[in-house]
């Protein structure tokens, strides 16, 4: 195929890769207050690109929380329009004694870029936007399709402003497709769509004991302690081998198709490689009966992520802390409702809340699962442009992952997702030394080169 | 009973008060590296003192941590040899936006003297000094018995100094007995002696699961959590009841006798109120069966004191953390010994550690319990200069806490110690708003007068 915005794109790497070091410089972290400046900067890092390589009305959108940034270009009437969505915000980097480069000072390693927001999301989104560059630069100063973008900063802490965005804005939103880059290729060199995201219920635990931290030799033995309140309910909400005890849990529960799992028992997945080399724990865990794939994509579960309260400094400190709390999240498949999980899950806690012990939930964040068809243009369109730059057929995954905007362009904006993301399963999203592996950022833009120009045609 | 040393101090009591005032303005939070000059300054602060009521051999003496202070005064032949223990060490006085008087500016209200170590333990320990200053002046430079000083400074922050000495200077630490002014009165106008101690098994399980931290989403289900791994150990460690279900952990437990027993339930005691002033809590834990002041003083205890790992900010983040851990502690009584517990708890551990989870216990402090006898000449002076100031019977009590030292005096120079502190159940030790009745801080001075004067009739 030829492609002139390909062309392009080929000759201009070294650039592109170099201003995508420099929005990674920029620590966005949305979850720190401390950084909520950074994450502005990000932004305004992102708007002033849109807006230099000739999109319109480019806008830098204030909310409750972080800036959303829009840009459009819908100058070629009759053809489509897609809908570019990507986030700008990463995840904290602690541990930070891990990582062996600074986590916001890009390096390049072996063929990859390892900094905090590499691929998630940072590199992808600048796939998007240097391939519509590249497009433009490759057709005389216009675009094969109409293009909208919508980029939010609080990917990593609920997106909820994006989805009150995208309720109040429709029609501005409104388009034929939406371009999702946040996912990843299901091995080295394999195109890979993702069709099927888990949902997440994000709550916190916090229990109270005693009206103030007490002496654990004075008190030890008398005043009740939150950790062994959070400790008695945790134990209880999921059994040891995986599967969650709250009533009603699996209640609507709903499994892949027959084709599906076929489908997914052909993908190249060694269970050893994935146990020694992504996980590297001596056993995998969850539930019995279900193949790795099942248990990840399309099995719900529970998780803690942290244990908040009382010292945890080195050292010894003989207290019994007034308050602790929990990080406790749940993933959910269809059609698990989150609502209906929420309430199963608070009275749940209620009730094994042990005497001496008060227990609130907080939440954090919540949204449903979501399968995306296979059957439309865009899809066959993605697939075409993946076989084009990778020579091989496109494979169609789920993930473990929850991306709660697709089930708002799915239930809201009534548009099909194109989940295309070239991650790789080692890159390690929301870890230390988080990387990119440089030849597939340029495969993506060329990927999404192809895309648009397909769709234009 | 005439007392020409009790006379001294009564007619001095306003400037033992402002000297103590001038050794509560240094800040000598042994914790907190930042204050290390702080501590060697009430650690000269004390040396000074002491050569100046005519101690000897007075010394500062230099630790890998910070200094211990030693005096001694050895005139008085075929007398007994008091060695005197105090600490010039505070802890630290966070959270300082409720401290209604700032910690390190000594303030008077109501007959209290508010100040962080006011009563724990710079107040007690200047009881001791100004009893041997007012005995040297009502004897005419002469003390009825013989006086050692061995000053710590590192009583918060473990005491491991001290420990070191006493090992390494038997002879030069040679005594008859300890006074050890670190305790309190049991209520208000209660003459009390503190007879019993719990050990400390101070731990920390350390909790592995996959080589580094992972997307809850993509590897929820299949990656092994190490805080369900915590979770699922520690919940069987202790029943919800409070039992500790470690095999054999009870075993060798020396219960109290019938009399300290039936003593205790004459103390002044009421559930309620404890409850409600002290705990603060809708309940109170612990073993069914056993009063309160019998859970916390002579069974045995296992509490968790924080979790590290995973994230423990403000928001969300869906982290399957690579590493987790737990301090746990147990408090131990006689006669449990630290080692043999130790094992017990370590097998079970690993017993109860699941699959998938590799555990490590990491131990920072063990200590036995002691129980020091109250049938010697040293229990009975004290008893009776205590009826001579407060006119009531002495109570003798146990204390839930530890006090390493106390066991080294036992073990390791085979010496009983007299716990006879001054301290109230309200003084907010560790806490804001630490004070010291003033009152008590006179009567501590005059019973450690007459406590020494009838030793060396």
């Amino acid at each position: 195929m030829a492609s002139p915005a390909v062309d392009y794109a080929r000759g201009n790497q070294q650039r592109f890769l170099n201003e995508l070091k420099d929005l990674l410089r920029i620590p966005s972290i949305s979850t720190l207050q401390e950084h909520k400046s950074d994450v502005q900067k990000a932004a305004d890092f992102v708007a002033t690109e849109l807006r230099r390589i000739g999109l319109e009305h480019v806008e830098t959108i204030p909310t409750k929380g972080h800036p959303l940034v829009y840009a459009d270009w819908l100058h070629a009437p009759g053809k489509p329009t897609a809908l570019c969505y990507a986030h700008y915000d990463v995840q904290p980097p602690d541990p930070l004694n891990e990582w062996i480069s600074p986590p916001f000072d890009p390096t390049e390693r072996n063929n990859n870029l390892y900094a905090r927001g590499a691929v998630d999301d940072k590199g992808q989104l600048w796939m998007e936007i240097k391939a519509v560059e590249a497009l433009t630069k490759g057709h005389n100063g216009t675009l094969p399709l109409n293009v909208k973008f919508i980029i939010e900063g609080e990917e990593e802490v609920g997106g909820e402003s994006i989805a009150a965005y995208v309720r109040k804005e429709k029609a501005k939103l409104k388009a034929d497709f939406a371009l999702v880059c946040d996912t990843e290729l299901f091995a080295h060199d394999l195109p890979t769509l993702c069709v099927g995201l888990r949902g997440l219920v994000y709550t916190e635990i916090e229990a109270v004991g005693a009206k103030t931290d007490l002496h654990s030799g004075m008190y030890g033995g008398a005043a009740p302690n939150p950790f062994f309140g959070l400790i008695e309910v945790i134990s209880k909400l999921k059994d040891a081998k995986g599967k969650v005890l709250i009533p009603g849990f699996y209640k609507n529960v709903k499994a892949p198709s027959k084709d599906e799992l076929k489908a997914w028992k052909r993908l190249p997945f060694n269970e050893g490689h994935y146990r020694k080399t992504e996980v590297g724990s001596s056993v995998l865990t969850g539930e019995p009966g279900y193949p790795v794939l099942y248990r990840t994509w399309a099995r719900p579960t529970l998780e803690v992520h942290g244990m908040p309260g009382g010292f945890v400094a080195p050292g010894a400190k003989t207290v019994i802390p007034a308050k602790a709390s929990a990080k406790v999240s749940m993933r959910l498949v269809p059609n698990q409702d989150p609502d209906d999980i929420l309430k199963r899950y608070r009275n749940f806690v209620k009730k094994l809340t042990p005497k001496g012990i008060q227990t609130n939930i907080k939440v954090w964040s919540k949204g449903a699962a979501c399968v995306v068809g296979t059957d439309n243009k865009y899809i066959k369109a993605a697939t075409e442009a993946l076989h084009d730059v990778f020579k091989k057929e496109t494979v169609f995954i789920r993930s473990g992952g929850s991306i709660p905007i697709v089930t708002d362009f799915q239930d809201v904006l009534k548009i099909p997702s194109v989940m295309m993301g070239f991650g790789l399963p080692d890159d390690n999203l929301h870890a230390p030394n988080e990387k990119f592996h440089i030849p597939n950022f340029y495969r993506g833009i060329e990927s999404i080169c192809l895309f648009f120009e397909k769709l234009g045609q």
